[in-house]
């Protein structure tokens, strides 16, 4: 733009005969022309660009929306798969038995299986929540019932009644517990411990 | 801007002395100048917007990246819950045959398990392929012997080694499955069936 102003400087006659046709004018008018036509140029280019990048965003969000559900649909084939094993085991087990009348075998491939079954849950991290002689922790236990206890703490786990599980750090299930209510306060506890039984 | 344009016409002789003030030329070039200063606007703008979109596709990319390895982690959770049942029906039926040494009382026992633990799966969309007396399907079944057979056609499923499972549409393991060769042709088959088994 500078060098612009100095050409029309040098020659001020042209200005007043034929100020349309100067040819610094329309140099000047070129040049901005050019520019224009260069940021016309980018701004298309910019326009596009940004429509692109919501376009590759709404594609995405469809594909992996897709995906998501696929991925879900299929999320226990693999467990499935494995289990099915101990769901043949107990069938295989009680056919032999009906087979062969032989009740102690069931027992030990029933123990075969049980264990099995635990083995496979492992494999997929669901594992056994440590929960006898634990303080109680209301995150991975609950508490059916509070006895006194002589030899453990208050709120300690004396009891298990059904283990509980978790999956990494979630819970599937929770340990069903008996607490400790702590030291008899009364001597007829050891005689009627029952009926210190406070469910929750 | 407008305003000066007028004031500079109203007064001709300015021009000549001073041809930065032409006002033809000036007007073109303010004209110029405000069209390249919305162009410049446009583009910031636009620029800015495509880059708000690529930031857009990179957080929504990484946090639904984030969300799907969280949902893998957890997706068998819901299953495992419900055959920790029959984990528990399967260890209550020992526990039982263990103190009452009622034997036939773990059949059934292992029997009610059997059928929950089938009935969970099926409730999971995880079921049976039909396999028996269907036309051999290579998607669904897996071949291990092929019989002559005088009721069947060729390839047709005569014997159900190992029932297959899908999960939807998908196979969790194929049909174990026995074909039929179709009608023997030597008057022997009936006498020795056993030596016709083909295995594939």
């Amino acid at each position: 733009m500078t060098d612009e102003h100095i050409d029309l400087v040098s020659d001020p006659v042209d200005l007043i005969n034929d100020p349309e046709t100067e040819p610094n004018e329309d140099q000047h008018e070129s040049e901005s022309l050019s520019e224009l036509e260069q940021l016309r140029i980018d701004l298309d280019e910019a326009k596009n660009r940004s429509l692109r990048a919501l376009a590759d965003l709404e594609n995405f969000r469809a594909r992996t929306n897709r995906q998501a559900a696929e991925e879900r649909k299929y999320a226990n084939l693999d467990l499935m798969r494995e289990l099915l094993s101990v769901w043949d085991n107990i069938g295989r087990a009680l056919e032999a038995v009906d087979k062969t009348h032989h009740l102690e075998s069931l027992v030990e491939g029933v123990q075969l299986v049980y264990q099995q079954f635990l083995d496979i849950l492992t494999r997929f991290h669901c594992e056994k929540i440590d929960a006898k002689y634990k303080a109680f922790d209301p995150n991975f236990h609950a508490s059916v019932a509070k006895i006194p206890n002589n030899e453990h703490p208050v709120n300690t786990v004396i009891e298990e009644v059904q283990t509980g599980f978790r999956l990494f750090d979630r819970v599937v299930r929770p340990s069903q517990v008996v607490l400790s209510a702590g030291k008899s306060t009364s001597t007829s506890d050891s005689k009627q411990p029952s009926s210190d039984v406070q469910p929750e």
